[in-house]
């Protein structure tokens, strides 16, 4: 069984044909110049699609995107980095100028989509899946299936509260989990860090000066033993601890698949959330409870939407 | 359409004919005596079931109770005040000694059920029981029913943390929603805040010793225009305001429904708590959002055993 898979960024757009066994077989790209419009860009999705040689015999077409999307994944709403997209069914404007089904999914959900059926998430009937990249995001499975809630919009895990007295970053309140692993918001605490230790290897690498600093730099010095990088990193697990704490205790599911840049610090990150949760979740609840890393590279999001395909047209 | 209730309590069982449409028919009472064992205590819930005249033509048997409940409403884990009862299948033991078909379930999932069949949760095929009592605790409503997680704990509602460094409560972590708001914390706030003005009506009517200051005590001082008692309960309402943030962002779900003492604060507990999420939930969350409150009285929890019953066997 094949799939269309569409990855519509902010730079580029990248199109995929996907078999369900043997993953990717055919990919191509074409920058996404949102700036254009709409409906050129629209046209150039379909264009995209077009150039795809071996598109014959696919099932439909599945497509991620920043912003939020309806329940039935037609529609996205004021989509980031897409001017002029305040509510647009793309779905059925792909679907015009193809001549095949399409359906849509924001970013985070497509990864939970593709980690199901390509990734680690094979292995669990139910999941939730959390994307530390520039934004924290999530997706929640179900019986195999996404959870949409009852307006499409559940899974907004960055936006969980852990600290209402906490830092801001890009949600509209204070001391949500985005606003400790969220790249930039990690980066900033790093710096506030660093800064009181003029002696550590991080300061000296920076010189002082920490808007380069990303989460990697933290991991690297960890990983070379480095206590300050090491206990920056065991801050932010422990509150990513207190989060995974809010999912459990309100969904039950126990399973925990972790992707993004920010997830690279590996058990830096992982093994401070994980004390938390065994130390401070209701016991029965430890019973399975598993936080494991995803990583099926730079084309997650192809084989995401290309499960999002699977799952509505076949 | 006719189902036997029952309300296994730490003090007295209930137990009830409920009609689906008339509501309560018949209605008897019994000491629970949990101290004379596991098998006494099944005995006697199932010699209630008999005292009932009218339980001929009823579907089958639903039973509320303390404790975390399997997946399957069978059986109780470690229910509190029930010595012995570490892990029960009372559906099974019930169902023996009276030959109808039983179900149980927990007491926050009770609530929720007994509001969708009896109370306002009726006009919602989608709602949040949010029980505020000597505990907080919740229940979760998705498509008219109850939604359980993937063991069955879903909904544990009053262990969701707003604020890590927060205080303790019967929970296993800090700054749950139930360190805020359940009876004994609001009370503890509350004293905490009264010793600071002497001059207050109510600190003069407690004289300085507040061990019996109850919530109820709050609500008759902001009633009468005691601004101090308003505001402690201003803060109180702001705190379950994140909590359902937390709830919202992660499920979806936009309509809440309040019971339990602290909820007879009313309007001085809702209104703050509804500021903050129009202030704080992210935007497109907001349309449809309602909380009201539930208050089917002193039988509520036979109600909504009646439902669980009409649930499961009909």
């Amino acid at each position: 069984m094949k799939a269309i898979a569409i990855d519509l960024g902010g730079t580029n757009i990248k199109a995929a044909v996907v078999d369900k066994e043997k993953g990717i077989i055919e990919q191509t790209s074409t920058p996404t110049n949102a700036e254009l419009g709409k409906d050129l860009l629209l046209d150039r999705i379909a264009g995209t699609i077009e150039e795809l040689a071996q598109r014959e015999g696919a099932i439909g077409i599945g497509m991620g995107l920043p912003g939020m999307v309806s329940i039935d994944q037609t529609t996205v709403f004021h989509p980031p980095n897409l001017p002029g997209w305040e509510q647009v069914n793309a779905a059925e404007e792909i679907s015009k100028r193809t001549g095949m089904p399409c359906r849509i999914e924001n970013d985070a959900n497509i990864a939970a989509i593709g980690s199901m059926h390509f990734g680690v998430g094979k292995k669990y009937d139910s999941f939730i899946m959390i994307t530390l990249g520039t934004g924290v995001g999530g997706g929640i499975i179900i019986n195999n299936k996404l959870f949409k809630g009852t307006r499409g919009m559940a899974g907004e895990l960055g936006h969980v509260i852990i600290d209402y007295h906490g830092p801001l970053s890009n949600s509209v309140t204070r001391g949500t989990i985005e606003a400790y692993l969220g790249q930039r918001f990690l980066s900033r605490f790093a710096s506030d860090m660093i800064i009181q230790y003029p002696g550590n290897d991080l300061y000296r690498k920076f010189n002082g000066n920490f808007d380069k600093l990303e989460p990697i730099d933290l991991t690297q010095e960890a990983n070379r033993g480095n206590d300050l990088a090491i206990e920056i990193l065991e801050k932010t697990g422990q509150r990513l601890g207190y989060a995974i704490i809010n999912y459990m205790h309100i969904l039950d599911i126990r399973k925990f698949v972790l992707s993004g840049g920010v997830s690279k610090a590996g058990k830096w990150l992982f093994e401070p959330a994980k004390e938390i949760v065994r130390k401070h979740v209701m016991p029965p609840f430890l019973d399975g409870f598993e936080l494991v890393y995803e990583d099926l590279g730079n084309d997650s999001s192809l084989l995401g939407a290309a499960g999002l395909a699977f799952d509505s047209f076949s």
